[in-house]
């Protein structure tokens, strides 16, 4: 039995930390850009511990080491790391603060970099730390950088300028509108810590992580317009510097702690959000700034996509739904008789989209689960775990892909030979779940908490739930979750509002069986008048399509309006996609969106 | 034309101001319990303007005043106070701090009374204040009650207590388990400001104010399960000396000040509820005790009734039924000749229910609402108002009773003579609204506002809505507004636990035309298993027993889901209640809950 990689590397982290008079030390999944890919230059968490997830705190003291995850990742962080070595923890369960009570003892320092963690979430380490009466110290240098002796060289992919023909507002303009918000509320400055409100604010995209075309960077937006860019330089061009013009200066990542610092000399008042990298926010303080806690500036501004986004992801569903449908159509043909594996599935699915006009690449990683292996939420096909698509089963498939005129997200569940009662039963409550989401109205003002049970309540009826959220918001070439907005139990202030786009996606696991999710990505409309309507009203537009598997249907489950609603929607997909497609496919996608009901 | 009453009072509330060198100062509806109810003694915002709404805020400078107030009650404010002299304003559309910048300069000094404001309320007013360059100041004298001549004294109704028979639980047992949770918590104290906590806490009532049985008085839970009890002793008597015993000492309002110094200099962890007046927050902050800032600690105990306080809920709603079926039935044979009008009706009403057991009062003034007069949600008979019931409206009543064992809220909306088809349609969907949350099954850990649009939903689908809360928390022979859970709009963490009692209330209102409400109390409890569901669920059982008017109901918009509901309810109220009454009205009964569908 070879020994875990995880012994050595924590072996030298301990001897690391015993060198600064540091009793532990925290190892985050997250970089200094608090987002949701990490570099490989930037993953500490799987090169220590082994763990892949996408989300995880490490915690390593001179005789234990525990890893706090969520119920997502039990399984896989069994089977990833070494468990004798360090100790899996569910996050909520068996919180940190319990932990490090048992084992954390009173003036040990418990150290962290500050560049790793956001405001918000420090302040409840510190709560858990100093009520045990030991100190958590934000560290100048990173113990494990110091030990990771082959660590990878930081990405430099080339910004590219995304061009007005996409982005429909000029970087000028979308400085200018949010530089006199500032102004009016007597902002100075704004840090913008999130790469993605970066590449939306300057309309520059990258490559410097898988999925989400981002150039890692930070920026200052000043209230006189003006920006400054702190970015590897190796990543700028000539066409990026014409683009970006006078107003946006451009430094290397170094500057910013003086810069900062300068604000701060000068007692200047600056925003930032307390979900941005804690580093940023105690160097403010340090240096004097008058300090705003707010959110991201570019974040409300992004979420409500402009005319010609919107049309670009219009024009991007139509191709990813052809996309799709001539999937759907190939699997009929091949997995009926066992022959299609999870593996093979996912890969014809992104051949298919590569075809695609403006396609730059899967949105996330194919989630493509066969009978069991879709009851896992986050479930990522291996090698060890690629299962064939088997009769009597059903077939999950979550993807999406980045093309330049937009983000797309979609998720379609397809019975593999007869389902179940039991498999027909839960995919209609699901089914109507996603189209009482599809079909409500709802007043100016609403956000997404409070239309989540919508797309719960024939779940909840039979005793049924899903633990995640019902929608995300999705970025315009960019993050394929997006904030503000969403659509959850979570409780939410953030209002929906017209030309904000959202998936809606309610589901059901039964684990060990089988997995249900229906996706398509809505984007928020006025509501067209009706008679008698008093109140403005909001609705959601459906932007995805691709047939729903009518084989999964339970008839008898659905009323006459949500019948309509799938017939109407089917045939709006015929005929946005008939025209695109070879005989083959047009025929399989006339067959698999023909009524529900004889008219 | 007679002069206003206002004009003199706050000529010398302006001299009085002058003399204190302030430029103006803050005049609010509450008193220093911050609670609905507030005795003549407190009524200083009527005394003052002559506005005599639930909610409400007057600022008085030297040359202008003003009056906040929110769109429930702008008509009423019109009508009420002297527009020459206090500008009506908006509070949300026309808020204080914009006001504020236009009227108070930089310097000024703005005065308020400590007691009679909240923490959290002041914490916003000195952000407004302050931005101008101006001051808010707490007083130690109110400049009001220094020119009140007249002033009513405070009340002092006699103290009574709530035997265990209907509180289910002694007031020794919550004292102990409060304690304990505060003792977990590393508090000291507690500061119960609420008189409806403190009633709840020591098992005792009162009468010191309209419609709540409440003793006006502060209390102090500490760690060690003790309490002091702050309250005027005239309404002390030896059955309750006796009922609190040894571990509850009782003293005079004003040694609750020396006993927070007390905590401070002693360095005690004090809890205390930022919705509770500053002043206590103050004077804690003074003394030097260790704050912590949390929700009143009765406040959830409080809003899970035991099962004795369950039993007397069942118990009185059919009390309360038959009032109210009595009613109805009578105004069936009186109303419909157009004899009946809108006091006329309230005070039968309130005749059928003082002969009730236990009755013990209204649990706040009837809303008897003929015609337009329902669409104004507030709305309260005065002689001026007073409409007949006609043919062709519809007729809207509000009400509800304290008695020993449970406090009562209902409201049931009736057709006098034919309703139009708009009436109906819009009954039908308010209706549809109450039964979606009556039915529905919901998980363990949901709040009230994930469920609140489910009693929007058939409205927002035509376009309407109604501009109140779905559901209130109701108290056992206590307030009739009680928290900490609600259904709403709102952003609430408050989870719906078994026994919390809510009110069930969606509406539609029709300016000038018709209002419509259709409220039951209901009870959570765990929902019955059923087959395949795989999570503990929870939901509503009916508390209220009282007919729904079949007249008002437009079928087609039913499902048989909701027929059935709305079958099996009435089924349920002439099985309760059919046994109690006299020929006629149970023969009206009989009628009134026949099913909508021949079986």
């Amino acid at each position: 039995m070879t020994q875990h990689p995880s012994r050595d590397r924590i072996r030298d982290l301990r001897a690391e930390l015993a060198r600064r008079g540091l009793a532990g030390f925290l190892v985050p999944r997250a970089d200094e850009f608090q987002g949701e890919y990490v570099p490989p230059s930037a993953a500490r968490l799987p090169w220590l511990t082994g763990f892949t997830g996408s989300a995880g705190l490490a915690v390593i003291l001179a005789e234990q080491a525990a890893l706090f995850i969520d119920g997502r990742y039990t399984l896989q962080a069994a089977a990833e790391i070494d468990t004798a070595l360090i100790a899996p923890r569910h996050s909520t369960a068996e919180p940190l603060a319990d932990w490090l009570a048992h084992h954390l003892k009173p003036g040990e320092r418990l150290g962290y970099d500050p560049w790793l963690h956001s405001t918000d979430e420090i302040a409840r380490h510190r709560l858990a730390v100093e009520k045990l009466g030991a100190k958590l110290e934000a560290l100048a240098g990173n113990p494990l950088d110091a030990v990771w002796a082959d660590r990878p060289a930081p990405p430099a992919a080339p910004i590219r300028v995304h061009s007005m023909a996409y982005a429909g507002e000029s970087a000028a303009d979308k400085r200018t509108r949010l530089a006199q918000e500032l102004a009016q509320d007597g902002v100075d400055a704004a840090v913008i810590a999130a790469p993605d409100a970066v590449a939306w604010l300057l309309n520059i995209r990258g490559g410097d992580v898988e999925h989400s075309p981002l150039p890692l960077s930070f920026a200052l937006l000043r209230a006189d317009a003006t920006v400054d860019l702190y970015v590897d330089r190796r990543k700028m061009n000539e066409d990026v510097t014409v683009h970006l013009g006078n107003a946006v200066a451009v430094h290397e990542p170094a500057a910013l702690g003086p810069d900062l610092d300068a604000l701060g000399a000068a007692r200047k008042c600056v925003l930032i959000d307390p979900n941005a990298s804690s580093w940023l926010m105690q160097r403010l303080e340090a240096a004097g700034a008058r300090i705003k806690r707010g959110s991201d500036p570019c974040a409300l501004p992004r979420a409500i996509k402009n005319a010609t986004e919107i049309a670009g992801s219009r024009a991007a569903h139509r191709r990813d739904g052809v996309a799709m449908t001539r999937f759907l159509a190939w699997l009929d043909r091949e997995a009926q008789g066992g022959r299609v594996d999870e593996i093979a599935a996912s890969d014809r699915l992104e051949a298919y989209r590569r075809e695609n006009e403006h396609f730059r690449g899967l949105s996330f990683s194919t989630i493509s689960g066969a009978g069991a292996n879709g009851a896992i939420v986050h479930y990522r096909s291996g090698a060890k775990t690629n299962r064939k698509l088997e009769a009597g089963t059903l077939y999950l498939v979550d993807s999406g892909a980045q093309y330049l005129d937009a983000t797309t997200d979609i998720t379609r569940t397809v019975a593999i030979g007869a389902p179940s009662a039991e498999m027909k039963d839960r995919f209609t409550r699901v089914l109507k779940g996603h189209i009482a989401l599809a079909t409500c109205r709802y007043p100016v003002g609403t956000s997404g908490s409070q239309l989540d049970a919508l797309a719960r309540h024939a779940l909840w009826q039979a005793g049924l739930d899903f633990d995640h959220g019902t929608g995300h918001g999705v970025g315009s070439y960019l993050s394929v979750h997006e904030g503000p907005h969403r659509i959850s139990k979570l409780p939410s202030t953030v209002a929906l509002r017209p030309g904000m786009i959202v998936s809606n996606e309610p589901g059901y696991y039964k684990t060990g069986a089988f997995g249900i999710r229906i996706e398509n990505l809505v984007i928020v409309v006025e509501a067209p008048p009706i008679p008698g309507g008093e109140r403005p009203m909001l609705a959601f537009e459906t932007l995805s399509r691709c047939p729903i598997d009518r084989r999964c249907i339970d008839l008898g489950l659905l009323n006459a309006q949500e019948i309509a609603w799938l017939d109407a929607y089917h045939a709006s997909v015929l005929a946005d996609l008939g025209g695109q497609l070879d005989d083959t496919t047009r025929d399989w996608l006339v067959r698999a969106t023909r009524p529900l009901a004889p008219a």
